[in-house]
């Protein structure tokens, strides 16, 4: 699996996805196509999928947001008949590398995420509607919706069967919204997760697995009702036209290195780390929001967020040996304040609230990107706002202090503005100067209170804002010594200590999925019972059971 | 690592750890004998600890507030020179199964947590008293401790080097106390946890990593005058005596089941399961605390917890397996009741709340135990108040309907009492019943309702307090089928699945010990990168890093 794996696609080279709209209701069809695995090896039957169905789900997500604001309603339903969704597909999983399999799941897990983030942030809501067979990971597409209705026949169920069957997990979020989500009171969760068939009818209701079962005669009028209901209930504004999200404008070249309008990745191979630069806007921030429209997808906030988290994807999938991603800025940082402080101003805007809540979930794709993290706060950089959200979601930051001998550059500095204090939680639903801060509400407040300052390296250092200052004597040599010494740290447990840094204080969900589930996930996948040659991956539609080692753990 | 370990010890027996009792404070001197492993191939240089140190080392926590009570201090300290702890011992470590490192680090977990439940609970407070190095393992000793004191000479420093120098976490709670308890900023909480050689006085003190720190020269004096201070403004009421815990009274038979006064243990190696039988009391509860206070280790209710702990840990470390535990009762649960409630109106009594926190980590230890738990409600059985509480720690409990031909015991009934609705909480802070009724308050609140009542297997039901009950036809061969169908899945499964389904809702300090930083860390334990021929595990103290395969995962 070494071919590039590319994040960007459009309706236009959609395989396995449908949409259709119908004013403020948009019916999406899954109706994979077997041939049209991402890798050679395995066929997609039943509606399986790969991380290349899941790009398309997440290129479906994204657009319904930009391009389709009317749409209130979202029926998620199966082009094909007698089954809704098989979950991941087993052979791709059986012959892909660990790495893979994880990263998959990361983003497989981060798209389930921007179902719930769709109703919550932009009143778009997602309806299961399900016929047919729901099993794993087509179940868990199903929880992500926050309605889900069942067809009451004899062949439509719900089901998680990956721990009898597999031997591993529902590892996409299955086990956390089945308790967290759905409330299924434990014991019932214990039953449903090891019943290969799965619950069906009325029990599946009792059980809180589905929202509403209906007759198979009556179904499809059901769901269109219950759309409708939803759409005529729905708090979300009334907008007529969306904006088209073009392709980006991107080059990769050989040594993996890519450019865009406004991000620039430098890939360093050999020292395994990538740069990634995020440019500041050439132009004055648009007069309003109608100006801002009338740009589209060459909005500058927009256009950086969608580069950016291009960037993030690419380097997961695609660089897996880049262990260190170094965060850079170049521009001024007024203007960029100007840029963001229009979306501010204009949060009740469609167009500005979707950029902001695009960002809120790119910054949460950083943290949960297993590379170390680092920002280089150099002199003139534009750390200003959600720029400087990065500053927070790294695990250090170096900012230069005093002039440098040869840079003519602004003076590095650092700015809070309102976007650092609310409108971009990360998955624990706190800020990312709360965890910076928990348990120290003072430090918060003294930096709040220095909000709109252009602050040096010293006061940002005072502030606890970075977390190194070097002078021009020390700045190379230390970023350097700090580089190289990380890159030869073990993979694993870098890993493993982010995951576990990253998130202090309060959990949720969120952050019980990749934090929690993740986690016994990535070990299960690590277990020659499920993974090994007689492992129940392995051995999956051979007949013959797993041969399991018995020794609990 | 075959034989028997055995987790009854006193301390005639100790080998690494001494106690000096000095009024209300006592001394705690850890001085592990180098020879003294539980297991041959390794030895315990600078004060490392395996698992039998860990033992002793619960046992002396244990007694500490059972048989001196008068203590309000506890000062933790090295009776080596140079050396606090240098941690867990790696050539163990690296010796060790998987599954024994696993079930290794649980207990030490456990164990470090009683040191935090022995403030809370009993007002008992831990200092760690730091000279010379700390590091690791026993840095994570430390954090546990309430009050860090660190002597400030060029030797002593306090360090976390398992990432750098391991490949593995600091997994005994380390990376979730540093950023949870101590509240060490992140970015610094990752330079300390990626620098081999720590850190020490001033920088140790800013970085909230100790809370005090002491010139060499008047450490020992400070720490005794903390160690007055802190006794001096105890909240800990004055008690002048303890009781003694005298040795269990236990048998272990060839096929592994073993016998107690009040607890059997009945071992299937083949099938995979075993049988935990509680029996209720013979004789009336004592009229009040005096009476309970002169019966000392033989009271009903502390000889039962002590039993039952001893039981869950010898099935962890010594039956590996064993995948499936079933608890049953039999006794009178008018009787049982009485003896409960004694100790439930008597709270405020000392030797009360130590028995009825100490029911708290016997159940908490349960809720931890990797194993399919499961609750049979027979005929006979007195599943009332603290052991209705196991009915809510399994993953699934059956009861008998109705008569059952030539069974004359007394028909199966639940009683919930008190001890169900707030004394007893799990590790998410949350009661059993509030933890299975998660977002459906109606039914915690109709179950405290029925508080008293012998509740029958129909009633019990719609109570929603069993999970399954079953007449006399079905119930044999529905649980006999139901374990061999459990025992044929793949062990890691069900324990990643059991760990994500137990604990829903809110998470603690202590849930995300394990459940995230337990995973995390037994997903390294199973990587090449750590104990791998070529990992960090193998080749610690050869002077060759580790060999890692990069790809970050």
């Amino acid at each position: 699996m070494t071919k590039m794996i590319d994040f960007q696609t459009d309706p236009s080279k959609y395989r396995h996805w449908k949409v259709e709209y119908d004013g403020d209701v948009a019916n999406l069809y899954m109706d994979v196509d077997e041939k049209g695995g991402l890798f050679d090896g395995y066929e997609l039957k039943l509606n399986s999928y790969d991380l290349g169905v899941d790009i398309e789900l997440a290129d479906v997500v994204q657009r319904m947001r930009f391009e389709h604001p009317e749409v209130k309603v979202v029926v998620m339903q199966s082009g094909k008949e007698n089954v809704f969704c098989a979950g991941a597909n087993i052979r791709m999983l059986g012959g892909a590398a660990h790495s893979h399999k994880v990263n998959f799941c990361k983003f497989t897990n981060e798209t389930r995420n921007t179902f719930e983030a769709a109703e919550e942030d932009s009143g778009q809501k997602y309806i299961a509607a399900v016929k047919g067979a729901c099993a794993g990971g087509g179940y868990e597409l199903a929880l992500a919706c926050n309605y889900i209705m069942l067809t009451d026949d004899s062949t439509s169920s719900v089901a998680l069967p990956e721990v009898p069957l597999l031997a591993v997990l529902p590892g996409t979020g299955g086990l956390t919204r089945v308790t967290d989500k759905r409330k299924v009171r434990r014991d019932r969760a214990d039953i449903f997760c090891s019943t290969e068939e799965g619950v069906k009818g009325k029990k599946a209701l009792d059980w809180h697995l589905v929202d509403e079962v209906v007759a198979n005669s009556k179904f499809d009028d059901a769901v269109k009702e219950r759309a409708k209901e939803f759409a005529a209930n729905s708090k979300k504004a009334d907008v007529k036209e969306g904006i088209k999200l073009g392709p980006l404008d991107r080059k990769i070249a050989d040594d993996g290195s890519v450019t865009y309008s406004l991000v620039e990745v430098q890939v360093d191979r050999a020292g395994r780390k990538a740069t990634i630069t995020l440019h500041g806007p050439e132009e004055d921030a648009p007069a309003d929001m109608a100006a801002f429209t009338a740009k589209g997808d060459q909005a500058y906030m927009l256009k950086l967020a969608r580069e950016l988290d291009d960037a993030i994807l690419h380097l997961r999938l695609n660089e897996m040996e880049v262990g260190l991603l170094a965060f850079r800025t170049q521009g001024d940082p007024e203007k960029f304040a100007a840029h963001e402080a229009l979306l501010l101003n204009n949060a009740d805007h469609w167009l500005a609230n979707e950029t902001l809540k695009y960002w809120k979930r790119v910054l949460k794709r950083v943290d949960v990107t297993s590379r170390s993290l680092i920002a280089l706060v150099e002199h003139g950089s534009c750390f200003t706002g959600v720029l400087a959200e990065l500053l927070f979601a790294v695990d250090r930051s170096y900012m230069m202090e005093d002039e440098f001998e040869g840079d003519n550059r602004p003076i590095a500095t650092v700015t809070l503005t309102d976007a650092n204090f609310g409108p971009f939680p990360m998955g624990n639903d706190l800020t990312r100067l709360q965890t910076r801060f928990l348990g120290d509400a003072d430090a918060l407040k003294k930096a709040e209170e220095h909000k709109g300052e252009a602050l040096e390296a010293e006061e940002a250092d005072e502030l606890g804002l970075v977390t190194m200052i070097l002078d021009d004597i020390d700045w190379e040599d230390e970023i350097r010594i700090f580089m190289e010494e990380r890159a030869s740290f073990s993979p694993d447990a870098m890993t493993g200590m982010e995951a576990n840094l990253r998130f202090a204080g309060p959990e949720t969900m969120e952050t019980r999925i990749f934090g929690r589930l993740t986690a016994w996930q990535n070990w299960i996948f690590n277990r020659p019972n499920a993974v090994g040659s007689e492992g129940a991956l392995q051995r999956y539609g051979t007949g013959v059971r797993g041969n399991y080692n018995m020794e609990r753990v």
